[in-house]
């Protein structure tokens, strides 16, 4: 776990930033039936049950089975059931299999989450010891990260059902016209990235260390739908030039022809989203692109993924604002602000960044420290957060990682490119 | 569909008789959850909530849809949602994703249930014509095949669940000592097997027709699961020489060393019932065999699979009694019956035949005309009814019929062996 | 092994026909490179040089290492190399890797048929043991299996090279014009099948018993490419009407369209042979068709496929004359010829029936037992030989078997019918 | 095509390294059969048979196409037979059937080699045009490669042969002790790495740039293999801690237990070389160890994989010597030398950089330009060559790169260590 400062952090506003993050779980599963909550729809997504157990077993596990007196584990099988992939905690039950366990039921896995709420609630209202608050607050970002993977996990299932259920009735609100695309220029030199100051931070995020950056440019806003389609139509998906030789696999093996939540319908071309199937919108932000499509659509338009470092260097000197889950629109809209947009919510953007660890890194000690190191391999570094994502979870700093293929994440493009003959 | 002779039932009766048919289906699903009827857990079983629907796409659209005035569907999607293979009827949802259907909820499918089950009242209480008379008994057949595969396939999926649950809670009645096998003499000779008769039978038992038979020999009743350790305990598992050459490559391919639902206990071995996991007992007999196992026992005990035709033709003069579903005890007992005990119910006998149409067979006309012969490749026929089995579903000349490799059906061996010197 | 009765065969006829099947088998060789002799197409298929070698390993094994004074392996390793599937002589290299063995080379191969050769030459030459005998009469048989399997594998093998070798040279004869199909009419009633007399059988063919048949009509000839074309042309791969449900799966899988060597070129439709690709000859009898294609079209044509039983029956008294591997011409002919023609030769005859043991078999003793017994599941019998089957190993008893997806083998159709009120 | 500075070389000495460099290549087979050349024994090697094709192939497209006068292909359908994987050049044979190939033979293959030799001599013998001189100049990189592959592709090749042949009968030559283990300290700072200067370089080595190395250590030597086996004894194999999550899965996957050619021999541990199996030599680099298992051993030994830059920041003083294919020893030996030693040669070193293109990177024009660049992404790259890389092929700025889980390249491990309170 990362040696975070939170002992600033009252005890009184930890309790309550604690009942706030984890009632908010429990909220976003409120469209959601038993059956929605049980299901997988694929080994990379876990049911909504699983993740509503999990993130309370993180809190069981971590904190309370060693600091609170007279512990007892509210249901021994749960230690199991609900482990991860924390090798060092012991047996955990096997990932593609979670969608089976229709026992333990929604709701007496929605006991579990009110038990453990109560004995946290009670170890934090006395003076609890710093290793507790910093866990606490370690297992509330954690569980912001579910909370992100509960949206994108059941919009994944949906996606299948024939039946194309909205996860949310309202209406998706109608789109800005966007901004032209400009280009903001960077000159590059010396810049540091990385984790500054007392807030929470992953351990990946530090240490803060010093790069050298090339000059280099931005695009003032995510690729829309609409550019993306220009791509399609230019013959994109059937042009050898334009992938890295792992990606033509990937399209040849899937038959991809267009994003995955791309559909055709009846009256013409409708993207799948979380408020139901809608017409393709050619304003809004692309989302659901693989790191191949990102890659190949940069090197069509003449541009290129930005890396994690030029990114960030543009990025932390924005104040964070943006369209996030707390919108409870779950579908990235269009801006028309002028400036360096978009930055933060909306969409994950692609890195060209493999995810690796930063120069001096050392992982969190003990079991935690499994938290972020060991999938340092085969994946590639996404930042800024999306519409799925809680806001006050966001920071320049923040690392999310995905291997090259996934696309059932919010996961989007923004362009960058050399800037010749400076710097 | 057969040209089954159903006019002597009177239309009160059948009325009765699909009510009463239809209620035990729901029935049958009242000791699970939502969630428990929504998931599959492998291609070859499918959830509970699509065995209620599938039985009522099968009324609602070889039956309503013929013959009902002002036909209307009740839900457009569920004509593909709820077609299992008619390929003749159009598209289909994909087998290996019926676990996927979240929506439409289980209680949206019991409104479905209720609908249909309302407007074949209607239909049914007036003179029906003898072709809406017949599809019904066919559909209350087929309806019955799927109350066993409810609790098969709710038995396959409970068994990968490390809670390890219970269907029913009662307990399993304390087991009979079985009469010490002994062997029962046939003369063989020409033989008829094939329905006669004017009650209702698939196509595939039809037509009636002529075999020659050897002399031969059948156990008295089925092999129990203490001679089924023996077996294991002789090095069964590990001889090649017992084995098929197919079934020798399955073993090792699943790295299988005893019944798939037996399993190691703490306190010494145990058995996965639909009541959860008891002791392994002796006495009852062994089932969830899969025909290489089954064929394998019976070479180890020097002796064989009997043929259906035997089968047939030792089983046709018995009386069709036995342990059915009927009962809610859903493992099958051991008898201590002297005589040619246990043909029906209790366990599916796998036979050494091969599933293979009768001299003569024409199938049914129509798309009901798939329901039996498209099968006819690569799978084994079963004899005699299980204890997941209703009662009054259960005739001599029933062929069920599975590939060599599946055992997650209540089958169970009858060996046999060639009687020399006679005949 | 069969308790076959070759004691009549004299000691130097029995050495003059060793002698003349081994060489047979090395000159079907020649016209192959060493690294033609060396690749693995398919776990299906082996090498020509494990052809060679694992015949020699039969004598070496089962006769030499018994009866030969003094015996020493002419190389140990070659124990496990070229054992096929014994599994009661102990260790195998796996089949699908049969293919990796550039060593041994060719040449050394060759020295150790050589070698066995004139070991066998020697126990063969004095007065040998009725044991010694009878196994090298069932080596020699066996070699004659793999004679076909070199052609048929070799096939396999170049089809999927584009540069589409010919195995020979010479090109095919021109085809006669096919008679008319007819129908031959048989009554039916108890019959006899199965091995009768003096003359070697495998075990598979005994003991020759009595069935039941009812009165049938087979066609006078083979399915000629022309007629399955019209069946293609009619729509026959797309129409699940026709197709067995694992069958048609198959073709969803495997994207077939046409039977296996069919091949679209540039001057009109092709056929891969032996002698290369030559035009589709609408006379020449289809070949390399699976068992789901045949009963496909069977299908279409309102017929079936002959059970093994009734083929035999009306085979047995024709003379076993017709177009065998002898002929040098690998590939089969249309034959111009009245009556029930063909049943020998040409192609192997797809019957419906599965491979299963006759009602009293009896594996033969000892490790030779594994040879036929075991594979008797999932398969499907073939009776008549091919063109790629030596003319002196055939017999109206013979019982060849393949999985129902096997295409690679000269395979082909010939259609039967019930008979209608008569018998 | 990078735009390498190739105009000094005097044609002469152009034409006298092309036949050189060809020479060798051929020479590299003699050792083998046509057999052994025309086997593949998984989908990543090829034939070398198909390496003498493909790098002739490269000759005759690039070049001859291009700038032979009245050019005509040596044979038409070798035109897709050995197209690797140039998707700009149009169709190709797929990779995992290169092993089918048994036409054309290697004879045949060798005529296709000795025509396009002469015609390039001709080529080369007059006045050749720049492009001409610097796509020789990358067809003959281009073909070292292929050299390394021969002999990395025939040890795998021979590595599933029971019979474990030995690629050459030349002993191994006796082992030095190497010194032990020190480590090296770099300042850091900003460093340039990338190829500078006027001698043939990839265009993935280029732009030369600036980089910012923090305080760093290199080890003195590569891993040995007594090192590597007390990182097995202490249980490093399963030991979660030390693995990456992929890496953990990968080796339950492959149930690996130690790298992939060590042997249990009857003699003890042995290691399975181009020289045969050999008994396991403690003081010999560590080899044939995927970046899994590297970045483990790393990881147990309290260190790290050094980045690429890191390498190359410390390499690139040092004179280019050391351990190469040249040397006919194809394994690598162990060291005495003291100071920074085995840098070039002997074993790849994988570091711990994703391959990736450096900052301003342009692949080069045309088809060529698919050489490098379409292949950044889930690869690791490797550093310094090995004992089966030419000497004249490796310089400091050379970037190998093969997925995490490749293990059949002679891959081993240098350490590095942050160097704290310096810099």
């Amino acid at each position: 776990m990362p040696a975070s400062k939170v002992s600033a952090v009252a005890a009184s506003a930890l309790a309550a930033r604690y009942a706030a993050v984890r009632d908010r779980t429990v909220a976003l599963t409120e469209p959601l039936s038993a059956e929605d909550c049980c299901v997988q729809s694929m080994p990379d997504a876990s049911p909504a049950k699983w993740h509503l157990g999990h993130t309370t077993w993180f809190f069981e596990t971590f904190i309370l089975e060693r600091h609170e007196n007279g512990f007892k584990p509210f249901a021994e099988a749960f230690r199991i059931l609900f482990n991860s992939y924390y090798n060092g905690i012991g047996e955990k039950h096997p990932r593609p299999q979670r969608g089976l366990l229709t026992r333990p039921s929604l709701s007496r896995v929605l006991d579990y989450r009110r038990n453990v709420d109560a004995r946290m609630e009670r170890l934090l209202s006395h003076a609890a010891p710093a290793a507790v608050r910093e866990l606490t607050v370690l297992g509330l970002n954690h569980e912001q990260q579910h909370q992100e993977l509960i949206l994108t996990d059941i919009k994944h299932l949906f996606s299948l059902n024939p039946l194309q259920p909205a996860y949310v009735d309202a209406a998706i609100e109608d789109s800005a016209t966007p901004a032209a695309l400009a280009w903001h220029d960077f000159d590059g030199g010396v810049a540091a990235i990385g984790h500054a100051g007392e807030g929470f931070r992953y351990d990946n995020e530090t240490p803060r260390h010093q790069v050298l950056l090339a000059p280099y440019q931005l695009a003032s806003r995510l690729v829309t739908n609409g550019e993306y389609r220009d791509f399609i139509a230019a013959g994109g998906y059937a042009d050898p030039r334009f992938w890295l030789a792992d990606g033509w696999d990937w399209l040849a093996a899937q038959g991809r022809r267009q994003p995955c939540y791309w559909r055709e319908g009846a009256s013409g071309a409708a993207e799948f989203t979380l408020h139901g199937a809608v017409p393709l919108d050619p304003h809004r932000p692309v989302v659901h692109v693989c790191y191949y499509e990102a890659d190949a659509f940069a090197r069509w338009a003449g541009a290129r993924l930005p890396t994690e470092a030029e990114w960030e260097h543009a990025a932390a000197p924005q104040p964070i604002g943006g369209h996030f889950s707390d919108s409870r629109q779950f579908h990235p809209s269009a801006t028309s602000a002028a400036g360096l947009a978009q930055l933060y919510g909306d969409a994950w953007e692609w890195t060209q960044s493999s995810y690796a660890p930063y120069p001096g890194f050392r992982p969190a000690d003990g079991v935690v420290g499994e938290y972020n190191a060991k999938f340092m391999v085969n994946q590639y570094v996404l930042r800024g957060g999306s519409c799925a994502t809680p806001a006050d979870h966001m920071r320049a700093s923040y690392r999310n990682f995905f291997p090259a293929a996934a696309c059932w994440q919010f996961s989007g493009i923004r362009l960058a490119r050399d800037l010749m003959g400076r710097g």
